[in-house]
Parts: C-alpha cells; structure tokens; sequence
C-alpha cells in the first residue's frame, strides 16, 4: 500500500513587487503581480500585512500539494518586507501535513478487473501522475503479477524500469491502435495521446480511467470505466482482485507475440541505425552509445524537438521521477533549469546520482547561460547537446557558409536554421574548463566518460549531427488528428 | 450506501455574444465574454463553430457536476448560431455519466471514530456539502444510530430532520464553543464558522474534516484529521464502525445534559418572544406562527438580514436540499431567483409541493419585479416579506413621516433605512391579484391560510414588524473575530 | 471658444472588501474586487494604507475625466476604514483641474473646410462626445452660420435643439445613404452607425472625422481626414474659416431640397400615424401626444427596444446632455437609476427642470424597484411605461388569458412575451399614492398634467399599446450589415 | 514645425495558439493566448476567420502607434492560417497613416512662456517621449535660442545632442533640486523622477508638463500647467513666443553659473576617476576610454544596475532614438534583442552605423546566447561586457575561489554574485571567432579599434573591473523617497 509521504514538491514562487506607498506614481517595476500571476497558479496571493504572511506561507505549500499539484506565487511587497511587528502578533500555523490520499469505488475496480479479464488486447499506459503520486511500487506490482503490457508517458518513465520486458514502447503505435481495453494510470488523453480517437486508439477501445482530478474524467472521449483516485489506491485494490483470480497475459498469447514481434521488428530497425556509426552521426547511433554509459540510476533532464522525441526512446529511466522534460506544454528553455534544480537536490540527499541534461541546439538557446550558475554552484551536470544545427534539422555546414558569403543572409537562411557547427563546448572555457566536441562515436565514449569523472562542475558535450538526420519513419504525422 | 444519482444540478450559463465579424469595430455588445465570466465560472469556452458545439457543452455540463460542482458559461455568438453544417461533422459526444465517487483511506476513518470514542463533547456539523452530496441517508444514520449532537449550517438543514432532539441549534454557541471533538462534513472553517478559532470554539478543539475538495482541507486551521472523500462513504464506514463498537452519546450523559439545558434555556427565550404578539411584531412572533402554518416539506429560500439570521432558526427543514439562501457570500437579490427556479422544478417534478419565499423587505427590492415572472408562469410561490422598513431595521413610521414633511430627505433618512410602511403586497393589484398587509398575528394566519389555497399564481404577505426589533442579545456580535 | 468647465461628471465606484486579515480563509465577501473591477474601469485600486487613500482619490477622480471619460473603482477594504493615523501622515493631494482641452493640426482643419466646400451632399452627425465635450455653442454656431444639415446620434440630441429646420433625423437613412462628405463630430462608425459602410453609406463617402481619442480615428473605415481634437476646438477653428469663406447650404440647394423632400414625406406618414387616436393606441400617437405636453427643458431617460428607438426620434431635446438612454452598449435596466442620478442634481442645481422617464414595460421590470428610491429621496420623477406586453410586442390580453387558463404556460408563452396588461401603475400604492392607466390620448394628457403638478414625489403613467403596434416600414432591418 | 512621419514603430507580436478543434480537448500549447496578453497590450484579438484577418492587422499597426504607443497582440490559430477562402471576400483595408498630432491651448502656452520668463531658475527635462514624437528638431531650437539648462532621460538622451553645453547632466541632482520652473517634455513624473517631490525637488517647484497623454498630467504632484500635446507642436508655440520676447538664459545669470560650476566639480571629479587607470579597473575609466573610439552616431543599447547607470552618463548620444535601454520598468534581459532590433534596421537604412551594446555581466547572463542570432544574421554588434563577477559588485577572485575550495558553495557565495573572472568572450570561439578579454585601458583600446574594423559578425569585449568598483557618492541612495 502506498505511504503517504508527500507526493511531490510544494513549487512557490516568491515575488517582491513596489513598495505599495509607490502605487498609483509610478513605482520601480509597479504591476498587479498576484493579477497576473493567477492565470498560471493555483494560487496567487499578497499577504496584507506582515502579521499574517504565515497564513499564506502554509496556504502557498499545502495548495501547491494537495489534489492535483501545481505553483502557487506569493507577493511580499518591499513595504511589507520591512514591517516589523511583535513576536505574538504573528499568526501561528502549523506545517502542513501530507496531501491526502483518495480511494476508488471498489464496485468500479471490481468492473475494471472484469473488464481486463474479458479484454483480447489488454494495455496500461502509465501516466506521470503516477509518478507525481509516488505509485511505483503498485504499479510494478501490477505489471510483475499480472504481465500487462505497459507504455510510460514521457515523465511516466520509471515508475515501471524501462528494461521491463513488458514495456512495449518500441511498438507504441502498434499497441495504440490494436487495444481493446486500456487502463490509463494518471494521464490525460490530451495531443500526447492524440485525444483517444481514431486513427490511433481502435473506435471502440474501452478505457479504465484512473485519476486524481475528477475534471479529468471522460474528457476528450468518454471512459467505459471512470474513477477518481490516487493512482495507488486503485492499482493495490485492482492488483488484490487480478491476483486473487490468477490473470496473466500469457507470453504465448497472440496479442503478447504480436506485440513481442512488432517490438522486435522496430527494435532491430532502430539497432540497425544505432549500429550506423558512418560521420555524420545520426540520433540513434547517439543516444544508443550515450545509454551504455550513463549510470542507470541518473536524472535524465530532456528538451528540443528530434532529440526528446528520439531520446526518450533510447534513454531508459529505471525509477520513477527521474525524468523531467519538456511535458505537455512543451516549451523550450526548461531543460538547465530543471538540471540545475535536480542537481541541488541530489547534492543534499544523493550525492552519488548525476543528472544528465541532453538538449537540443535551438533548446539549449533558450537557457544556455544557466552554465554560469552550475559552475557557481558547484554542480557536477552533464550537458549533451545534439546538434544538427537547427530546429528538427537546419543547413549543413557547407551550405550554411555559402549563405553567409554570398551576402544577405535574413533572406536565404530558413527560420528553423541555427548557425551552423556551433562549438557550445568552448562556453565551459568561460569558466577555465574544457567541454568536449564530438563528431564520431569514440569521442562520445571518451568524453562521457572522463565527463562521469567530473564531480565539482559542470561538463558539456557537443555532439555534431546530421542536420538531416530523421526519425526513424513513422506511421502518422506528429499530431495526428482524427478529423476533430 | 450512498447511490450514484447526480449530485447537483448543473448550472450553465449561456450567452450569445456579438456577430464575430463585427469584432473589432464596435459590433453590438461586442465584449470579451468568456474571459469576463473566467473569474465567476469553473468553465467558460466558446465553440469556435459550430461543429464543436455539442464538444463544449458536455464539456460544460460535465465540468459543473463533476468535483466541486459550480457554473459553467458557453459563449456563443450570433454567427455561430446561424452556421449550418453537415450532420456527419458534427461532433459526437455521449452524455456524461453521473460524477464519480470518492472512497476515505480506511485508517484515517478508523482514527476518527476512535477520536470521536474519546470525545467527552462530541458535536457534529452538517454543511451543504452533505446536501449537495446527497449524503442525507449515511448522516441520518449516524445520528440516529450514535446519537451525536449536531448543528446543521442554513443550506445543510434538513439533511438531517431539523425537528431532530439531537439538533442543538437552539444552542449554537455553546455547542460550538464547548465540544473538544468536531466532525466537520462539508463545511468550510469560513467566516461562517468564526474561522474555526477562538472565542468561539475552544483552542485545542480536534476537527475530523471530511471534504470533497482537498485544497479546502486544513484551511484556516489545521484538522486533527482531514478526509479527502465524499460525505457519503466516509459516514457510511465510519457509522460501521461505530455501531459496531456501539457508541452512543447518552440521554444522561454530562455533555448532553449541558447541550440540553442550554438549548432549554434558549428555547424558553425564543418561546417567550414567540408568544408576544404585541404589536407591531417581532421577529421571534411572525416566524413561529408561520412555521406552524407551512407545510413541513416545503421549499424554503430566503434573503436578507435579521430575516434571514433569525428565520432560518425558527422556520424548519426535514428534507434536504430544501433550503435555498444567500448562502456563504451573502449576496442580496437571489431569493426570488431561487423560488422561481424551485416553483419551476416542483411545478414538473412535484406539484404539490410548496415554495415559500421570506424576504427582508430591503433583500425583496433587489429583485421584486420577479413576480412578473411568477404570474407568467403560475407559479404558486408564496411570497412573505419581513418588513422592518430597512436593513437590520429602519426608522418607524413617524420619524419617517416627519422627516420627509421637514424638507430634505438626502441628509436625514440614514442609509440602511426604506420608505416605511411600504405597502409591497398591492404589487399583486398590477396583475389583477390581491395581496395581503399583516400587522398582527392573526392577519398572518388567516393570509397564509388564503395563499395555501392558491395554485395558479403568486401570492403575497407583506408583514409589518416594529422596525426596532432584534434578534435575542446574542453572546458575540455578528462576525466576531478571534483577532487574527 | 469652448470654456474649460468640467467636461463630465466624473464617475467613481466605491466598494468596500472584507477585512484583509480574513483574506484567505473565506472571509465574508471575500473577492479580488479591484482585479475583477478592471475590465470595466479606466482605474481601479485598492489604497494599501490609510495614508494614501488621497492619492487614489484624486487619481479616481482625474483618471475618470482626463481623456475619454470613464468609471474608476477603489477598493476600500473593513480593515483600512478603521485604521487610524496622525493628521500629518495623510497624503497631500490638491483637487484636481478640469480636463485639459486638445486642439487640431490647422492644416488638417483647412483641409476640412475645402472638403466640405467641395461636398453636394454635406452631412454634419453629432455624436454624444460633442455632448460630453461640451462643444454645444460651437457646434450650435456652425449650424446656425453654414446651414449644414445634421443628424444627431441619441445621445448627441440637443447639443443642436432638435428643433433646428436642419435637423434632418427624418430622414435620417436617405441623408445617410446620399451623403457624400460627412463631418463626423465625437461619434463612432460603430453598429449605430451601420460601420459607416454601404449599404447605408455611399462606397466612397468622404468622412472627416473629428475625436478626443487617437485610437478611435479610422476605426471601421479610414477616414478622408481624421482629426485627434476636442471637439469645441475643432469646430470653432472650422466655423472661422467656413464663415470667412461665407460658406452656405443654401434652402434652394438640390442636396437641401431632396432632404427636406424626403424629410417632409416621412414627417407626414408620422403625423398621420400620430393622429390615429384609435384604441390600442400605436407608438406615434402616445410619444406625439407627450410630447405635446412635457417641458421643453425637461432631461430625457428612456429605455426599451422600440420605445427607446422610436421615442428618440419624437421626444425632442433642445439642451445637451438632456437625454440619457441605454446608449451603444443597449443595456436594459439603467434608465430608473440614470433618472435617479439626474433628479438628484437637477433637485440641487436646476430645481424647476423636470425628469421624464420613458421606459418599455420589459426594461422596466429590470429595475422597477427602484421607485421605492424615488420617493425616499421625494424625487419627482414621472415614469412613463409604454406597454406592449413585451420585448417588441408581446401576447395581447385575450390570447394571453386563453394561454393561462388552458394549462402550461410554459410552453406557448413565446420568450418576448410578458403578463399582459400589467397594471404596472399599481405600484405607486405601494407607497400611498395613484398612478395612472391610460389607454387613451385623453387618458395620457390627463395623466401628464396631473404628473406635471406634483413636486415631492415620483409618478407613474401606465400606457397600453397596442401589442402588435409596429415602427413605421424601415428601409433597413435593425442592424443591417454590409456583408462584412 | 515637425513633420507627420510616423512616431515610432508599431510593435505587433503575432502569436499561433493551437488549432481550434483542439480547445478543450488538451490542444498542444492549448491556452488562452489573446486573454494573457491583454494586461501587457493595447489591443489583442483573434480574427474569428480568415477573411477578416486584414480587419485586425490593420487596427494592430493602427493602434499600435495612434496616441501614446505600445505593443499589440494578434493570434493566429492554426486552423485560421490554414483556411483558404476567395479573394473578394476578404476584407479590404488601407494602411493606416501616420498618427494624428494634437496641439495645445495656446493660452497655456502663453502661460507657459510667461511662467518660465519669470522664473530665476528654469530647467528643462527631455523624457523619452519627446523621442517617441521626433520632436528633436524643436526641442533643439529651444535648446539654442533660449539657452534653457537641460537635463535628458535615459531614453531622451540625443533629442538635443548629450554635447550641448547647456546639457547639465553632470549636476543633475543639484539642476532637480534647485530648479523653481521645469518645463517636462514627455517623461514623467515617477521612480525615475523620484515622484516629483522633496527631498529631490523644491516642495514649491512649478512643473509646466507636456504630455501627449491626458492620464499622465498632474500624476504624482500637481502641475503648474498642463498641457495635453504633441511634444513638437506645444515647443513649436513656446519657443515662437520665448524667441520674440528674446528670453535667454544669459551666461552670466547665478543660475547658469551656480550649474556650471556645480558641473565642472562633478566633471573634475569624474575626470580623476576616469583618469585613474590602475587595475582592476574602475567603471569611469573604462567608460571614459569607450566613448573616446566609439563613433558618435552609433546607436548604444545598455542594461545591467551600475553599467547602465553611470554608463549613460558618460556615453553620449548626439542623435535622437539612438539609446535604447532597461527603461521604466528595469527589466534585465532586453539589451541583446533591442540590439539585434537596431542593427536589423541599419543593414537596411544606414548601413554605416554601429550598434554597440554595453552590458553588465548579471544582465548579459539572461540573453548572452543571442550572440548566436548576431553571427546568423551577421550583425556587426559590439557586445562590451562590464564585468564585475556580479549585481552592484561581486566576490573579488580570490574571496571566490576560496568559497569554491572550502566545499559548500551554497551557503556562502552572496545572491548578488555571479562565477568570478567569467571569460565571456570565449563565446565568439562557439562561432569561430576570437572575443578580447581586458584588463587595462590599452586592452580596451586595442580591442575597440579591432571591433569596429568589423563588418560581418558581432564581437565581444569582456571587460574586467574592480569587484568593489563603485559610483561617485551620491548624494541620495537609489531610489530616494520623500516619505510618501
């Protein structure tokens, strides 16, 4: 049964605005913040006078925690800052406890094991509201009892290892398109699961849905079975019942060999490419022999268009949480913060575990400059950036250069073009280091490693493309839509 | 256990916002529509055409019952009203299921009860959210079975019969102010309840707070123990237990003892001010000998100050979802509103119920052309106005005439105070009707004894009250603050 | 040349929120009032101590009529009303100056000038800017000095006495559609003016528009000369050069000719219309027959759809600023409080002039209440109700009774339908005094006098119509569109 | 008199949200675009559909330059950009023309005029809007023919050349102080201008204030005279009058001579900072050392606190709109953009002129991977780079290494620190080019004169000073307030 440590971490975003004696004049950076601040939080408060910020302190943590998780803002004006009142004036709060946790309808959970049991084309996709619910440990017990074939979602990754010979994520279209019941653990059927429609998801595939947020429920298409909880409520009471009855998809089942045969076609394409080491690189080769170094513990921090939507499918996490990415909103620019955040916790409570960050070249634009604040802080991140010189691909070097000679280049160079064979890695000289240029697969080898020895900076490799390296190709268009 | 009706009525708002083309140039009403109703609204979209409509609206309809239920508003402008489309493009939807149900983690439930075992002065409240909740049977139960004390909030009355002996209402304060354990279904610790804090409850009071709505957990205080559940399956399991253990708050025990004694004590007060029917009238008198008159299972709604404040202590409840008031936000102009919505849902669904509308005559001026309404409809709503000449009374009749006789009536009529002796009922004469003017207790009876008998239309009984009248002196002024 | 009185009042909204220390734990009407009040306002602060609400005054104040004039809003919070400070902490502010006064580019105005010498078909449209500007002896002196002809928009009536030979409201849609230089004077080519596009304006119309607001200028259409100016500036430099240059729209003129044609034609369909005395009286007939009696003086409210759209065209003002009506944003209700607000400055500037207030019976029944606000402050106000029994024409009595004696309303009351027959002047004896019903001419005049007499306290005059009574054939339908 | 060009550039973001279907549903990058941009636009909206997108291009340059100017926002869904309709039905607009120019009441320019003839100590004060409204050529006659001390904005900087003599900058807060007459074109009275009030100004100081927009006379303190206006139409007027009556500021007036000298004491004490050239440098000797290369027409873009602070008083403008800086509202982050902005417009329209962007390391650090923009568009940009390891001053090198050593950086490198001795300028090596790192004046020296050779790529000076580097003392800390 799940514990109820806290499920994730409180996010607060302290503000100082104007003194409020400047309002109306026109004070130094005068704006409505909490205003402002409120379409993007769950909560967004000025506390009014000194006295009373603890109110708002414990409301801030306990609203980003409890039900679904989010960033709370909290705006302590210059005026208010300064403010001193007596000791026993001060409102008293106790911390808060632990969010709370939600049971399921057992008659729905009974329904759903009915459901799975009937099913031909049984799947669970794994959502990160799983991870954010710190349901690992039932979640694998489903999968280590009852054999169902399972996806993760992006940060759903490593709630179940990846290695996990049930993981199915070499036949994902395959395994979308073929289920007849799936049982979908804390994701939304939103654009990263194409709204749960045809032409990805069979017309009448039946979902259990599991979540948290009752809002989310029935959204996009309506779930044969719906049912607000924490994910491991539902999945302990659900493993109990499957358990109990013995259900096993078998390994020679049909929908198991399918998926198996499947899989291993698309594995072999892509170990074909891995195995492809001709200069220049293309992404499989990559992150085939960036995955067969890197600790299988680590923190794998991901952003850029090719290389999250690629590297996701080759960088294996092995526990939950353990990957942060662009997500569902996918904004550029989130991926050295992210690092950089992961790393401070990891210094204190995991000195041992590295964080990865692998970004795109256009990505790392966003933010590049946070190396400045890893050095400072000490913070032993490995920077990888795949380069091909642009966003989903840019202008070769060659051609590039001709560009750049033959004058006037806003004309010629297209808008997802980035200057080409940038040497990001000279940025670590910045700080007296030195960062690593990689064009063939020995140099990754070598600078990873000597990268693993580093432990008091920050380390950088850049990794040079094929700027028309692709995709392996795939069935549907990113976004497929189903004639909406 | 609890059934899985709807729990609410969803409330959609619908607008029709100007032609979308004459956006931008001064189109009729042109306005942001959505983003205004943002703030006031759990959803606000606009289909943006016409394809999507039926999308929006389960949408909407889905988002208003599902979780903490609330309005929703579509927007939809004249040029989508009017776009004509093929049939197969519309957009499929199914109805949405009733909303989910949520389970209490078991161990929390099995603290509770133990903590309530514990309690030397158990006190239950009843919040609308156990109304809203449809959690009328599970919390019938459990006072019947464990004979807890409780206190019901204006719209959770009749979840539980008013008419119950272990309603303590009579003694509110007290009960409030004594019990060292609190069982909390649905309600919020708001100013409603004084915060939840001292003077009004004691310091070291253990809350067991059992909400639909995890953000509302350990608001204002922190509980001893906060279920995050509906009202329904948490009483359900912990009335198990309870009877099973066999606790009972006994008739003799000291406890009970005090809450009767106190509750005595007030009941004699209250009685007293009953049976003064010297006129003019007071509070106390007009309600009780309308409570003897009324059906038992009439729909009750109700506005304004002292009439609301000191009604919903004498007119009672035995049914649940059958009071409708200005409720937590306290907004003045809603009453007729909600009579008319009633009148309407009884008119098909129970025609022999009855609506009884008690309004302070200040509340009533909000929004008292809606007995246009009535009369169109035929709606047979009783219309009662509580007529103090102002808002928590206003000047006597005298004063007023002299004052208006004297000249400038601007810089002397104080502003809670009306015209006085405003005749309402003779609105009834602009729709050929009758109305009824009360000054003493017997042209009470025999008016509502008349408007029983009327089925096709509004009635009205407009009684006038000594504009000084006051509510019994009171231990703590309205809102008393525990000095935050 | 234009005094720099005060151009309007200015309109400050003063709301109090609930204590800020009850901020976050739901306090009694808590609200984020100023965020929710900015949509509406052209300021909207809370003052964050007691020593600067001055600032905040004065900056409502100023903000509410510098430029385009608008509603401000301060938030005075409970725990700011009750702070106390020493005197010499107070913020000092000094009372505002009247509005600053803007004036044209002098090339642009002679630029003016010999377009409209240039134009056959000159047309002057008075918007309510010139109103609010307070450009009437400029505007006035233009008319008298060139003899333009001019159509006045609702709210720009009496800025010239609609009484002037060139007044050409009756034939507003021919001068319209002929015109092909048109001084647009503080008005919006926004839906009352049809966007000032074909087909109610010729294709290639010359506008030289004139308005306080840079923003305004070209909106919709681009003007042939766009002049950001006050009006009275403008216009007093465009008279001096017209009257220099003796520029005249001579009586014998084609353009003169075919309006007062057109004028004539339709006066005499509205004269005749107005003499058909028959009972159900029509439209003409009641607003000809008041206006027959009613103070030249006398300020205008009104609201309702043909009430408010026909009445402007027969109740004439000769003073601006005299007429007040549901203006561009047609917003029923506003008429009873607008008659409140200008009873009670004319009580104390103009105590002689009278307040008629026209009302449709559907817009009343918005706000019909507020007669209770009438005879407190003893304002005496003569509401006059044309009723039809609906929005554009309801049910007539006798299909109205059929409807209600044969069972469900509900479902054959059409939506613009209300009771019929309302005896709406019933509620006068709310408060002990006779209102008047009237069906016939005599019954009005009657009425009037009687209305005229009385000096301390509102009267009301109940006026059926005939339920199916129409405008006079349009040209257009309401709102019609040039396939934009 | 000035001319009607176009007032400044109309700044229109355009933004794609996702498709339209996908609202509601968990579109990619799903939000509500238009409503989170209006608190930071003068207009936003989304085109309903294609035909009318023309409609809101229009009104987007419109309003983006007509009265006072700011951004706008349009977003363009990807369902809109996708829809194909037919060429007459999309709706026709023209290009808007240049904005209007409004004009003064020429009583208060009379005022005006005679207000600062009688005044002993008369001060003029160029705000940025003065810029905005190419008001350089009036400014600059009233500058020669009056001889009027003045002192610019940062912003207003080079609408009357920084060389001037009767540029008084250099005794700014003595000019402020003792000033009894200010004539203030376009800025305003806010932070910058510490709210018009004591300690900095006289508390019985006569502001004669211009300014385009209404809302911002009398804000802060009351003006002596206000004047809505174009900054070129009202100087126009004043100087015609101040020219006839021959006013002048004489050479040997106390005023003029009580600023020289107060001037020349700053100067002396800036030019023994300058000329203090030992190392680590000081910020006013390496200042001291750019402004003697760089070309005097060359547009200077700046931000950081010290850097952009004393750098604007010793880098001169001599040309109007040619600074463009943090601004009003401070925000770091802005400088390369504004410099990829300005250099984009000299490859077109002046191809000779050189951007150079001063910056302090802290502010480089939000944006510094523009550099890769520079070199793809290959604009000659001059990044200088003013570093001082952090915000107001850093660890020096030793102190840093020493905390990097010691273990625990976290604890005790001071927020405003940055990595110390960073080597900006290895970040040209990313690109292939070589960046100059500087310590003394003759590195500066070289490096500029290597820069400006320059044509086709950016280049970066990385300039190290004094850690504890700091300004001449200041008479009042930063941000001074008059105990509001």
């Amino acid at each position: 049964m799940a514990n109820a440590q806290i499920n994730c971490w409180p996010l607060i975003v302290l503000g100082g605005s104007c003194a409020q004696d400047h309002e109306g004049v026109g004070g130094f950076q005068e704006w409505p913040q909490v205003e402002s601040s409120k379409p993007y939080c769950k909560y967004a408060a000025r506390p009014p006078c000194a006295a009373v910020i603890p109110l708002h302190v414990e409301k801030a943590v306990r609203l980003s925690t409890y039900g679904r998780p989010g960033a709370t803002y909290l705006d302590l004006p210059a005026t208010l800052l300064i403010q001193s009142i007596n000791k026993e004036n001060i409102y008293k709060v106790a911390s808060c406890p632990p969010p709370p946790l939600i049971f399921p309808d057992q008659r729905l959970v009974q329904q759903a094991a009915n459901l799975l049991m009937r099913a031909r084309k049984p799947l669970l996709i794994i959502g990160k509201g799983a991870a954010y619910g710190r349901a690992e440990n039932e979640v694998r017990n489903m999968v280590y009892l009852t054999g169902i074939p399972f996806l993760p979602m992006p940060m759903g990754k490593g709630v179940v290892p990846d290695t996990n010979e049930r993981c199915v994520s070499s036949a994902r279209t395959f395994a979308l398109q073929q289920s007849d019941v799936i049982l979908l653990l804390g994701a939304r059927l939103n654009w990263m699961l194409h709204f749960g429609k045809p032409p990805r998801f069979q017309p009448d595939v039946k979902m259990i849905q599991v979540d948290l947020c009752p809002e989310e429920l029935h959204n996009s298409v309506p779930s044969a079975i719906a049912i607000q909880s924490d994910i491991s409520t539902t999945v302990d009471s659900l493993v109990t019942i499957l358990k109990e009855r013995k259900w096993f998809v078998e390994e020679n089942s049909p929908w198991w060999k399918d998926l198996l045969a499947k899989s291993n076609k698309n594995r072999a394409i892509i170990q074909k490419m891995s195995m492809d080491v001709s200069v220049p690189l293309n992404y499989y080769a990559v992150f085939k022999h960036i995955q067969d170094i890197i600790p299988s513990d680590c923190i794998i921090c991901s952003e850029g268009a090719n290389t999250m939507d690629i590297g996701k499918t080759i960088l294996l996490n092995n526990q939950p949480r353990h990957r942060l990415d662009a997500a569902t909103f996918g904004t550029m620019g989130v991926g050295l913060g992210f690092a950089i955040a992961a790393a401070l916790y990891c210094k204190k409570n995991a000195p041992t575990k590295r964080v990865i960050c692998v970004e795109g070249d256009s990505a790392f634009g966003f933010s590049g400059m946070e190396i400045e604040t890893m050095f400072r802080y000490k913070l032993p991140i490995i920077v990888i950036i795949i380069n091909n010189n642009g966003i989903y691909g840019g202008l070769d070097n060659e051609t590039f250069r001709q560009i750049q000679a033959s004058g006037e280049p806003t004309q010629v160079i297209p808008p997802n073009s980035l200057t080409s064979e940038t040497h990001y890695e000279k940025m670590l000289e910045m700080f007296g280091r030195t960062g690593h240029f990689c064009t063939t697969v020995q140099d990754i080898q070598r600078a990873l490693r000597i990268c693993l020895q580093v432990n008091d900076s920050p380390s950088m490799i850049n990794i040079m493309i094929n700027p028309q390296a692709e995709r392996k190709q795939q069935k549907f268009d990113w976004l497929t839509e189903s004639k909406l």
